[in-house]
């Protein structure tokens, strides 16, 4: 078996949707980023690269190539699924936190679990998404930003 | 084995008790709020929870409900502990960091291990604890708040 | 199997060289701390020693011992590879996140992580490092400090 960790921030402003875990959520705000910014999504992508040691999502897909603007990160998260597979590995479970103060996930979770899972060819049951504030502290309290962390065990495939 | 991770922020307030790992802390400051607060118990349940894929503290006990209110975090851990158990699982290893720039934890540290591997039903040797600051950086450094991080591994009872 | 964590902040400061996993690397500020405040290798050798429940590295190197003034952060994790090796542990694998706004770490992780896989006598496609930035958010987005995380899982040598 082999840990993973993966950690991500990005800027929340106006005039961009909020994209988290793959699907797009009602709020007056969204990420900034080259691509969608969906802040879950890169944190789990990393803590995949991480435990393959293969980099990270910088490394992969460079926020310099055009070829990514305002891709949808579950594109991505299925190229990180395949590099994954050619390597011999697959999902033991993950688990992830999503730390904003603003907007609240919880009525998402399911959704976003479903969708990720689906993408990693893995039971739902292996993949665990967890959303808190921080209580109004810090940047994530100021609703500057939402920040996300992801840790994962995977495990060759027999 | 499955892996699990917790964070929980927690504001640091005058008039209230200081409750961290499950005993309480000498100190000018308590943390705010709807239950007794105990960042670092927070943050283990939730990386059991989310190790069982079980979601967080707050769909468990949620802080709308006054059941909950100013409740004893111990409590709360001994029925995670009875879920993790019904689910086949038990404690492999926990291992946590407290960020705090005041109080120091030090002297508390073992005292804290022996009341959560207790609950725990695992020995001591299972349960890490680990205390730092952040150099007066961040809301943690300008003691606004304390927060905690945990990582877990369950195994599948034999 | 066991998994730790290890998380440590150094504030950056003018006048002090920034050495950031077993190397230097050019910029015009530097880690504050009593050692080489290297804060990769801290936050690595905490993992280590949660995973093993032998307390931190304030506990076994404290910043109050002139011992440790200015000493390069290997000594002390060839001292953390020591203990592991006597408690009859060797790393299965590691990964880690530094977070810092600048410099750019990109073209000095492949170094780091030969220096560390070193040091740990463990392969080097078992030591991942990966860099982020957090968008200019928080007090590492103001480049007031760097921050590293690190999870490590250790297994029983054979
Ligand atoms: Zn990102
Ligand atoms: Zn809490
Ligand atoms: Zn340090």
């Amino acid at each position: 078996m082999r840990i993973g960790i993966g950690y991500d921030v990005h800027k929340l402003v106006e005039g961009r949707k909020l994209i988290v875990g793959g699907i797009e959520i009602k709020h007056n705000k969204g990420l900034l980023g080259h691509s969608d910014a969906d802040v879950l999504i890169h944190a789990i992508m990393d803590s995949i690269l991480g435990a393959l040691n293969l980099g990270d999502i910088g490394k992969l897909f460079p926020d310099t190539d055009m070829a990514y603007k305002d891709i949808d990160s579950k594109i991505l998260l299925s190229r990180v699924y395949e590099i994954m597979v050619s390597k011999g590995y697959e999902i033991g479970n993950l688990d992830s936190v999503v730390a904003a103060e603003k907007p609240k996930f919880k009525d998402y979770i399911e959704e976003m679990e479903g969708v990720i899972a689906n993408i990693l060819k893995t039971d739902i049951s292996n993949i665990s998404i967890k959303a808190t504030t921080t209580e109004k502290l810090g940047f994530v309290g100021r609703k500057e930003g939402i920040s996300a962390e992801a840790v994962v065990l995977l495990k060759e495939k027999n």
